[in-house]
């Protein structure tokens, strides 16, 4: 058990207190979570259900993506089984507040193999999302969950919002899109859609068996094996890393009105290099197997943005929202849940 | 007949002569040419053919669009009516030298009434045929068309290339990821891509019979019919417009093997008030429908960016190209063109 700040982070759930981001708000309210199956989807069925909230999930279960049942198991939670495209999806937005719109496909390398499946998922199926909300519930509050990799290869760090977008992979270009296409039905249709662009998030209920979801689940795994982690490069390449809470707690926060049409960097105020996470990572297992350095391949590093740290400035003064769990207790936290069910180390 | 600068605009094609996009250099390449029965696309064929190049033609003739066989009638050109990312593209790639990418759905209006058939013709086409280019022919010098839409509303202007792309319609997103597709395979794949960010082009062979293909050729129509242009607002928003001619020096002088991988932008030096270029269009045509202030009609108004005005000076230092043809030289020969093909007037 970790504690930072105050705060206690329980290994078998993430728990959400008092924040900038309250689900309590949301008590009331009757929420669909897109992608709520997955890693943060899941995570956040779990604070809004405990908070009381009413919600529905959608999620196609995608292969190769995190989604599974398991990570909503025991919830009392309606889930609706097809694309977010999917007219069907028309009946469940119909009588949302809130809306928050997670799905996705995120690997990188994957969206390099199939170009068209990863604009397929990430953008059509977007657009057709909205079409159907704004047909049935364009009054619907949306939070979208957008990526740091929109920014591709970064300037000067840390990364604002204002920096130039020009992703390195098939899977920045579609997501981007998908981003954009939400501010341009938040502008021109009038609806109140706020985006935020996730950094490196890490945390319970993260598909680990997948070598493609990236490189933080493949760390734990390793470590919780007791087998190597093995680092790209010279393990100097710096990453902003986020616990699952503290996301849950800007998407949350995220549904304040005032911010409808915003996006928004959500990133760790400190970054660590790859060569530092590994080592906390197998402290807290206590791993034998340590951490190596190895070559870049090839098809890898061509897509490589280097090192990335997020100016999340602008959602701290907006919404008073900023990371809060250290990386060391949130590791802590991440490899006591792992220890706790097994299935997520064993599941395929 | 009208001439600038020592240049000469012929009434029935566009001349190309010397210049810093020179498609003599072309006269032995076998080039394709996608959109080529398109505005910018059929002037491209015509300067190549004209020039000795082997020309052939994808295009879809896809409803709605600008493409017709008259735009290149009379000319030896192979045709393949297939939507681009049709695998019968490959044998037409196999062999070519120089692809010119032009083909793409331009209608802003269209994008947000229909956003899927968008993002379909605009992003996933160009996936499936970078994937077929790739697979068939990697080497192949790549001239890729994108559009100063992508910025959305400029901030000061005028809008370089670091400028912030944040479209503000459909049609912006999909095309800006359908160029961002290109500088991902340019850079990841190791192709010769060059993409360019056009600004609003006027000339011969533009559909005049659409009022979704720019307000250019609808100004155009009216005052060829002798009708009242009508502009939405005061009229005093800015476009820097550039004449087909220019363009086609651009696209042809961006095949230097110098500039692979680069994006930049192709604007006018000068930019004029909607006022001032419509009454250039009345007077060139002695419309006596003159224009007339309009209110905005709301649909059109929530996707506007307000003036733009393009800074080209990245083109400029690296290929030689600036516009060289003055707007009024660029209406003369635009209304000389149409006054000698009535077909353009009549066609639906």
């Amino acid at each position: 058990m970790a504690s930072s700040g105050g705060r206690r982070l329980t290994s078998s759930a993430v728990s959400l207190t008092a924040s900038s981001g309250d689900p309590g708000s949301l008590s009331a309210a009757r929420c669909v979570v897109t992608g709520g199956l997955g890693f943060i989807g899941s995570n956040l069925v779990h604070a809004l259900v405990h908070a009381g909230a009413s919600v529905a999930v959608v999620d196609a279960l995608v292969e190769g993506h995190g989604g599974t049942p398991h990570n909503i198991a025991g919830l009392d939670v309606e889930v609706v089984g097809v694309d977010i495209g999917d007219p069907a999806v028309r009946e469940i937005l119909r009588d949302a507040d809130v809306v928050f719109n997670l799905a996705g496909q995120v690997s990188h390398i994957d969206s390099m193999h199939d170009p068209l499946r990863d604009l397929q998922l990430n953008a059509i199926s977007h657009a057709a999302f909205l079409e159907h909300l704004r047909s049935v519930n364009p009054g619907a509050r949306v939070v979208h969950t957008s990526t740091r990799q929109v920014y591709g290869i970064p300037g000067d760090a840390p990364v604002d919002e204002t920096h130039t977008t020009r992703p390195v992979d098939v899977n920045g270009v579609a997501k981007l899109a998908g981003e954009q296409l939400h501010s341009v039905y938040a502008r021109a249709h009038g609806m109140a859609i706020t985006s935020l662009r996730l950094t490196n998030v890490y945390g319970p209920r993260q598909r680990l068996t997948s070598d493609h979801v990236g490189f933080l689940p493949v760390f734990f795994r390793k470590a919780l094996h007791g087998q190597r982690i093995e680092i790209y490069g010279d393990g100097t390449q710096r990453r902003d890393c986020l616990f699952v809470s503290d996301v849950i707690d800007a998407i949350v926060a995220a549904t304040a009105d005032h911010v409808a049409g915003e996006v928004f960097n959500v990133g760790s105020r400190r970054d660590e290099s790859l060569g530092s996470i590994a080592k906390l990572i197998v402290e807290a297992t206590g791993s034998p197997g340590g951490v190596a350095l190895v070559p870049w391949p090839e098809e890898e590093q061509r897509i490589d943005i280097g090192s990335f740290r997020t100016d999340s400035t602008r959602i701290h003064e907006a919404l008073g929202w900023r990371s809060r769990v250290e990386l060391a207790d949130g590791i802590a936290a991440t490899v006591d849940f792992y220890r706790g069910d097994a299935w997520y180390l064993s599941s395929t």
